[in-house]
């Protein structure tokens, strides 16, 4: 175990010494050479569509005979539509914006001299994921486009198949002018080889996991190198005494239904007490075969409904459970958000403006929304056009995360000979 | 040990619950409430000269009686002109462009949602620092200003003069309208309590460390919550063959010579093998009574030079010492900084816009200055009123940090209650 550990941070070592160094080609590359080698690229995953689901066959095959759940059968199973939705992902992400070079701002000061802020690539980005092997090309893509190299560690049970596509990935960006080196997959499924990622301050710049809860709890927990990380989304729909009751159970409805698995999906609903039509709202969840977990206040509008207890106001339930309380207005809302929130995504229903208002300016969650669903907090739907993760912490980054999440900038100072006084 | 550890926990846990709270007060009041409650503060240091200056002299006497160094003691040290400078910093800070609330971007969907990004509070800020009794009152100003609260830790042979300046600051605060839970200051010199605020996970949102190598290693190594902090600037004088050789000798003895003990200060010369006139330059560095220490070539030139050692060109000296080195054109300094530097702040001095602007663009630093001195890396020489610090990190914020770098953003939704499809 010792020499798997010595083995993995010399492999990481190495691996981000040759990434540091196709790093710094890749900061000086233009915008539109970084476009072609990234449509090079998904151009060559469509073209290894074959040997990406030869590849896709054997991991099956190994998870199959090791039992895993449908659901990560699902997650690992690749066809000729998901493969050719990968390639268009990294032909989409080829054709953003390129946030490099972005100016920031302009100062110049009283002695001549001007400064100028510019965005620039953070370096070397270390991902962690599970069973997608999708996020081999999306996340490469991404790390590529802003100018960072990348370095991918994914699950065990994907080996075959991210090795594929990486393959064809490299093949298409060498193709391109950019060295393999800004894009490499940590060839090993030894678990130390994550605990060496994690560990390599001044080697990896930001680590970035994407998976499941335990995956990005022992990120965070033992990284010594900055983590771009995902927490709980325990999101709250307020519908407030002057929402219009249509919208409010539209949105309700959406924002816990549309998909329960998704973090922006609302785990908690609290109404006004002065809401007029809070058992119709009720009704509407329960008609789409929610389960209800309500307060007492809930319980004596609607029978049926199970008694929420006290662990349910902090649980991020991921399917199709709800918690509802009664509230007393959009202070009493704010307070149970205060108390009970992850900042993650939280939305307000209400006619009243300065009640809205009130409720976007005081929640401290990345995401607030004003009469939309909690199901759109989601990149793509932010028009960032792809998203590396959605920050749930509080520095550089918060909500989703895109290509600016993936820079971070310089100063630059020109002079004509000034020196301090 | 291990109760004081607890107790520190338990101390940190509690001021960090109060300063939740006032932080969420904070981030609702208008600029020209934290303004008038600043400058309430500012009068309020000023009135208590007396006061600070007799807690002073017990935390003088105590550290001469001590033996501590006569730098420390000169750091330890106020005098009215002292207090007057504190109060005159935290008046300047009142009166700086607050960022809360300030708008990065909008962005209207297809779907009619209209989306803005906006600065917000980052939180609670964790402020650990050494003997300067000036941080006390500076470092909270900024955090009030934008919009955060704050838990000061002082180091322990300011006790006293701490207690008095956080005094007259909560004073003036609370006449304003601010908790004095907004700026709390530990209460004890108990080393744990430093141990307590690193680990506060989820109740201290961001540590700056302010002070020595030593503090800032300590901070980096064992915080669990984020640090923005400080290290190295190994800084380059850059001189290109192309360069204005008036220039390059002005430039180059300020950079180094200015004031030696800091962070922007020149430790490293390197000259272009085609600049027509290095002997000049290196004689210029010398005759300030800077010690020079070169390369072979260097060595040739002026022979009273002494040999640099392997370790010279990775040493911060923070004294009147240079390391110089001859190199092959722009290319030679890129790599050199590129192997040796710490991305704290290198320039270039040179005629050539070309030169120039390859270095400009190509070196990874914080900050990259072009015919200017290194010495010029500072918040209130770039404009920004003040410092909290110059972050060498390369996430959140980078090189001079100030109140923009005290917030974070949050994204603002308005809809008319759409639904995601």
């Amino acid at each position: 175990m010792a020499d798997a550990e010595n083995d993995s941070t010399g492999l990481i070592a190495e691996m981000g010494r040759r990434a540091r160094a196709a790093a710094r080609a890749l900061a000086g590359l233009s915008s539109a050479a970084k476009c072609r080698a990234l449509e090079m690229a998904a151009e060559a995953i469509r073209q290894a569509t074959p040997e990406i689901l030869a590849a896709n066959a054997i991991d099956m095959a190994r998870a199959e005979a090791a039992g895993l759940s449908s659901a990560m059968l699902d997650r690992l199973r690749l066809d000729p539509r998901r493969i050719d939705a990968m390639a268009e992902g990294v032909a989409t992400v080829a054709t953003l914006r390129d946030p490099v070079g972005q100016l920031i701002d302009e100062n110049r000061r009283p002695n001549g001299l001007i400064l100028r802020r510019v965005r620039v690539p953070i370096g070397v980005i270390g991902i962690i994921y599970e069973s997608r092997p999708n996020v081999t090309a999306d996340a490469a893509a991404l790390c590529i486009k802003s100018g960072n190299a990348v370095i991918l560690r994914g699950g065990s049970e994907a080996i075959e198949s991210n090795r594929a596509i990486h393959a064809a990935l490299v093949a298409g960006l060498e193709r391109g002018g950019i060295s393999g080196d800004a894009a490499q997959l940590v060839p090993t499924t030894d678990r130390a080889a994550v605990g060496a990622i994690l560990g390599a301050e001044g080697v990896i710049d930001l680590v970035v996991p994407r998976g499941g809860k335990s995956l990005v709890a022992r990120v965070q927990a033992e990284a010594r190198v900055p983590v771009l990380a995902h927490l709980d989304g325990i999101n709250h729909v307020y519908v407030d005494a002057s929402a219009d009751s249509t919208m409010a159970e539209a949105i309700t409805v959406n924002a816990k239904m549309r998909r329960t698995g998704i973090c922006g999906a609302m785990e908690t609903l609290l109404i006004d007490r002065a809401y007029p039509y809070p058992e119709a709202l009720v009704r509407a969840l329960m008609a789409t075969s929610c389960e209800v977990r309500g307060d007492a206040a809930v319980q004596a509008l609607v029978p049926a409904v199970a008694a929420a207890s006290p662990a349910d106001w902090d649980t991020e339930y991921l399917e199709a459970i709800a918690s509802v309380a009664i509230v007393d207005g959009v202070e009493g809302a704010m307070a149970h958000i205060a108390a009970h929130g992850s900042h993650h995504t939280d939305a307000i229903v209400a006619s009243d403006e300065g009640v809205a208002e009130r409720f976007l300016a005081s929640v401290d969650s990345a995401i607030v929304l004003w009469n939309a669903s909690t199901q759109f907090a989601d990149g793509g739907e932010f028009g960032l056009g792809a998203e590396i993760g959605i920050a749930t912490g509080r520095l550089h980054a918060r909500g989703p995360v895109a290509l600016e999440g993936l820079t971070t900038y310089k100063w630059i100072v020109r002079g004509t000979g000034q020196v301090r006084p």
